[in-house]
Parts: C-alpha cells; sequence; structure tokens
C-alpha cells in the first residue's frame, strides 16, 4: 500500500507541476508562492483516497486524476491562510509562505520588519485566494478528462456546498477555542470542529472518487454517501490517533515532540477527556503540567497515569478503534477488487501507525 | 437607465439575500461577516453589465440572474480581503468585516485591543474565502436555471482564469507600489494594474451575459470578445474620470474630497503623467503639495494648473473619451434593442458622471 502512495505522489506532483494556471499570476514572487505548497509534494493521502475510491466503483482512475489534485491544491490553500492565522512560521521544514514573501520584501525593497511583515501576510492572504481558484479549476477540468460536464458541475457545487463552508467553519471553531478560553470546551465540540475542519475535505475525496467512478451527479446516492462516511470516520481515528501518540509515543521515536501538545496548550480530545474525567485535585496536579516550555520524562509519566487512570486514554483508543472498525465494515459491503484492498489497508495504517 | 439599473438591483439584492449558502456557516457571527458586504445593497453596476449583455444577444435575462448574483458576490469578497489589506475601517458608511468582528471579539470574549484586533483580521480573511466558494457556487447554481452544463463549466472556468488570477494579481501590483515608492512607477504601470483589478471582473460580466445570452462555452467568439473589451474599456474610462474628478471636480459637490487623493498620495495616471510631463522646478512644486493633510482651494488651483498646462489633464481626458468612443463603436456592431440602449447610456453616464 505504502508502495502505491507513492505512485500516486508522483502522478500528482507531476501534475500539479505542470499545470499552467499559475503561469499568469504577476508579479513573479506571487507566482512562486502560489506554486510553493502545492508542488512541495507530501504523502498525498487525499488523492489517494479519491483515486482508490474511483477505481473501488470500478470507475476509471484516468477521469479522476485533475479531481485528485485539486483537492490537494484545495488543500494547500487552507494551509496557507491557516499559516499566517497561527503565526507558523515553518512548514514541511521550510518557511511559511507569509514569511518567504516577507523576507523577500525585506531584501528587494528594502522594507521595515513591521513593513515587511504585514506585507508577507498580505500576500500570502492573496496567494491562498488565487489558489482557491486553481482548485477549482483544476476540478472543472474534469470535464476535459471523461467527466461529463453535468457531473464535473455537481463535483464543483459539492467542493463548495461541503468543502468551502465546513472546512472554514471548523477552522473558524478552533480559531475561537482559544479566545473562549480551552477551559470552557468540551471533548464533543473539538470532536465536532475536527468532523468539519479535518473530515469535510477527506469525506469529499472519496465522494468524489465515487461520483467520478460510477457517472452519478448525485450526492444522496448510498455509495457515495456511505464512501463519504468512510473517509470522514477514518480521518477522525487518525487524529485520535495522532493525540494519542503525542503522549503515550515512544520517546526514542518522538523525542522532543512528546508534550508538544501539551507545551502548546492545545485542547485535544484526549486532554479535555481527561478533565471530564478527573476529581479536583488531580485536575490542578494536571494543570499546573499545562504550558511548559518543555518536560522531563517523569513529567510526561505523571500525565500519561491522569490520562491511563482516568479511563480518558481507554476512551480514546476505543473510539479511534471503533471509527476504524466502522470504516473497515464499509469498505466490506463492496466488492472486492485491488482498490478496496488499498483502501482497507490505509484505513489500518491511519490508526495503527507508531510515528 | 438609472430607473433599470434600480430594477437590477432590487433583483440581485433578493437573489443574493434568498440564497442559502451562508447558513450552514458557523460561529454565527462568521456567517454574519459572511452575509455582510453582499447583502449591503449598492449600484450593481456589474449584474446589470451581465443581464443587459445577456439582453443584447436575445438571450433569456432569466437564466443569467444566478450568475449576475455571483459577480456581485465575488467583487464583494475582494474588498473584504482589501480592507483588511489596506487597513480600512470604513466601507458604505459601515464598519469593515475585520473591525465587526474585532468589536465582537472585545466585547464577547474580553479580549485585549491586539488580540481582538488580530481575531478581527483573522475571521475577515475566512469570511472572504467563505465568499469565493459561494460566488462560484451562485455561478454553477445557473445550471438549475437553464444554462446547459458545459457553458456553466466554461463559465465557472473562465471566472478563474481570467477573474481570479488578473483581478488578485492586479491586487498584488496595487499593494507592491507603496513599497516601490510611488515615484518609481509610471502611468502605464498603473494603466496595467488598472485592467487586471478593475477590468478583468467587468469583463467577465460581459462575457458571461454574451456567453449565457448565446449558448456559447467558446470564450475566444467575436461576440464574446467584443463585449468584454467594451467592458474593460468603460471601466478604465470610469476610473480615468474618477482621477480627473477628484482633482478638477467642482468644490461645492465634493467639498473635502477633492485632493483627497493627493493627501493619501495615490499614484494615479493623472498625477503620474504630470510628473512625467513636467520640468524639474515644477516637479519639485508638485511635490511639495502631495501628501498634506488638508488642501487649501489656492492649493488645489495650484495643482490643476500644473495639471492642466503640461497637458496631463488633456491626456486623461481625451483617453477616457477614447476609451468611451470605442466602448460605443463596439456596442454599435450589434442589432438596436433596448439593452443597447442601456448600455449605451450606460457607457455614456460612466464618463460623463459628475459625482
Amino acid at each position: 500500500m505504502l508502495n502505491e502512495l507513492s505512485n500516486v505522489a508522483a502522478l500528482i506532483d507531476a501534475e500539479i507541476e505542470n499545470d499552467d494556471f499559475p503561469s499568469a499570476v504577476k508579479p513573479e514572487y506571487l507566482r512562486l508562492a502560489v506554486r510553493d505548497y502545492p508542488c512541495h509534494g507530501g504523502k498525498r493521502l487525499r488523492p489517494a483516497l479519491l483515486l482508490w475510491s474511483c477505481g473501488l466503483v470500478d470507475g476509471e482512475i484516468d477521469h479522476a486524476i485533475p479531481a485528485a489534485a485539486a483537492v490537494e491544491i484545495y488543500h494547500n490553500w487552507t494551509l496557507v491562510h491557516d499559516d499566517i492565522i497561527d503565526n507558523d512560521s515553518v512548514r514541511r521544514g521550510a518557511p511559511t509562505t507569509h514569511i518567504q514573501v516577507a523576507d523577500y520584501a525585506a531584501k528587494h525593497f528594502s522594507a521595515g520588519t513591521a513593513a515587511a511583515d504585514k506585507f508577507g501576510r498580505d500576500f500570502a492572504i492573496l496567494a491562498g485566494d488565487i489558489q482557491q481558484g486553481w482548485a477549482v479549476n483544476m476540478l472543472l477540468k474534469s470535464a476535459e478528462r471523461g467527466v461529463p460536464a453535468p457531473v464535473t458541475v455537481a463535483l464543483c457545487r459539492r467542493m463548495q456546498e461541503l468543502v468551502n463552508r465546513e472546512l472554514i467553519s471548523g477552522e473558524a471553531l478552533d480559531v475561537e477555542f482559544p479566545l473562549r478560553g480551552w477551559r470552557n470546551i468540551g471533548p464533543d465540540e473539538v470532536m465536532r470542529m475536527l468532523y468539519l475542519k479535518t473530515g469535510a475535505l477527506l469525506r469529499f475525496c472519496t465522494e468524489a472518487g465515487a461520483a467520478i467512478g460510477t457517472g452519478s451527479h448525485d450526492f444522496s446516492e448510498p455509495v457515495i454517501t456511505s464512501l463519504g462516511e468512510f473517509a470522514s470516520s477514518a480521518g477522525i481515528a487518525f487524529q485520535l490517533r495522532d493525540d494519542w501518540l503525542g503522549i503515550f509515543g515512544d520517546f526514542d521515536k518522538f523525542g522532543k515532540s512528546i508534550g508538544a501538545d501539551l507545551a502548546s496548550t492545545k485542547p485535544t480530545i484526549l486532554l479535555l477527556k481527561t478533565f471530564e474525567l478527573i476529581g479536583e485535585s488531580d485536575r490542578k496536579k494536571l494543570e499546573s503540567l499545562i504550558g511548559l516550555p518543555e518536560y522531563t520524562i517523569e513529567q510526561i509519566e505523571t500525565v500519561r497515569k491522569l490520562m491511563r487512570d482516568s479511563g480518558a486514554e481507554k476512551y480514546v483508543l476505543d473510539k479511534s478503534a471503533e471509527l476504524s472498525a466502522k470504516g473497515r465494515s464499509i469498505l466490506m459491503c463492496f466488492e472486492d477488487n485491488r482498490y478496496r484492498q488499498l483502501l482497507l489497508e490505509l484505513n489500518d495504517y491511519l490508526v495503527s501507525r507508531d510515528k
């Protein structure tokens, strides 16, 4: 499966690299910013979900390639705007878009720090805006590659009505949490936020693959909705596994990143569930261990014990296993073929990985 | 014509008001921000251009209504992001989106000023992002209202390949000018920026109207390209008239806004052309009159004399008249009907208005 995933990545890398949408963008450093994240590679999990879902229903994989490239570009524009909002300076080991443009402005226009920073953020807003248009345009190219025009229209509407609205609403709720104070947020609320912010695009990937594969433009058909359920379940299961690894992962494999969620006071479901389940004195102990600049093994062990003894760890692992099993049972309703096998393996991989 | 324009505005207001795209947006104050600018009314010049172009080629006006609403929503998302970038606090007499959300955060989350301001900007980025998706979705609704799916796909691709790329590139160049120092910018460069920032969407309006009206999905057809030329010419003519009115307009009608472009050191074509044409000592005189907080009638008269004697005023008025005549001659190639008459009157109005 990981080998097949690499093949998908190579295919999508080439599709995005060779697309000429950014070519008309001016000035040149904005054009480079528009290409930067989408052309940076990555695992390309979303395109794989889309292509394999198309294959699962015996569709022509080739017809689904523009849509698979589109979801990746879509994902990337949301990252560009997220990175401005989160003040992040590094993404995939390189400077984020707003930092890159700020550096350019400082160098080429001799702008002072504040002016260069603002210029970097302004251009990153515009770069993400263009990327959103690029993603839409790439999806519409499906009509040139064997997808009937009415299906293409339906796909593009679904991209707006599902992904645009829900993903951005999820991001908004995530931005709101710190202002509300994370102690006022419950685990169920975080779960709902994740279904929007992470789940909507994943759901679209499998839905789009199934729609292209079956030639349907009705997103309420059971084949399409059930594959959508599979993807959003798998995505949340993945996220829960991620939260768990961030505390219970292997110190030798992760080093400092164990505890990073605690250091950044990220309201994970694991943490919020622990707060919900523990008593007053343990709550104070746990609170004193949140937001530290660094964590010793002993401190992590204290947190682990609180999470384990409270039942929060079990809750998160059970929930993750339950979602994974749900995904598996959905896939098992489809006839067996190599794409079903790939999706089953992907579903397992997402919740069993240890890094 | 102005009466017909009001009818268009009422039609488009209702179409946007009643569209349910924003209804699924969370949280509620983000939903309100998404609806705010598009539902605020206005002259709705862009929808009128689109609908009347459809009527000009004997198309069904009714089929073009979703597209006409879409261009208005599209225009508004670019304003939301522009207002963040320009730090503008007022739009159409009301607080801009980022200011509104900042006020909300200060009140409801007891956020400090800096945190509330950042929250306002972050949410305004997200509101504009959703509006871009809303505009795309509205355009795609054309397929439900009598526009064939292949034409709908072509319209939506044109929206990305023309409007998204060019409009945002134009905005980027406009943002770049102050960092480069406006004395390093020539009038031709500003003209090119305007063709992108203002001209691209206007061009799309007439092209889309003609494509819907003729049922064509080939944007290289002469009927479509010539109407596109008309709109971008009319738009630049309008802008040149605007620049001229900002200096040579009637003091009694405009009061303080005469000189506002000078006060804000806006690099208008009128100003840059004057600099291009005058000698060294006049240049120093003109420079000393730029960026003042207020202007007396005598100071404005000095600027007017420099602009008039240099030939820059004549250049701008001639250019504006030439573009308007070009637009007129394009329209005269179409058969006469009431929509041609409306477009001719609109074309005249844009360059003859004195306020």
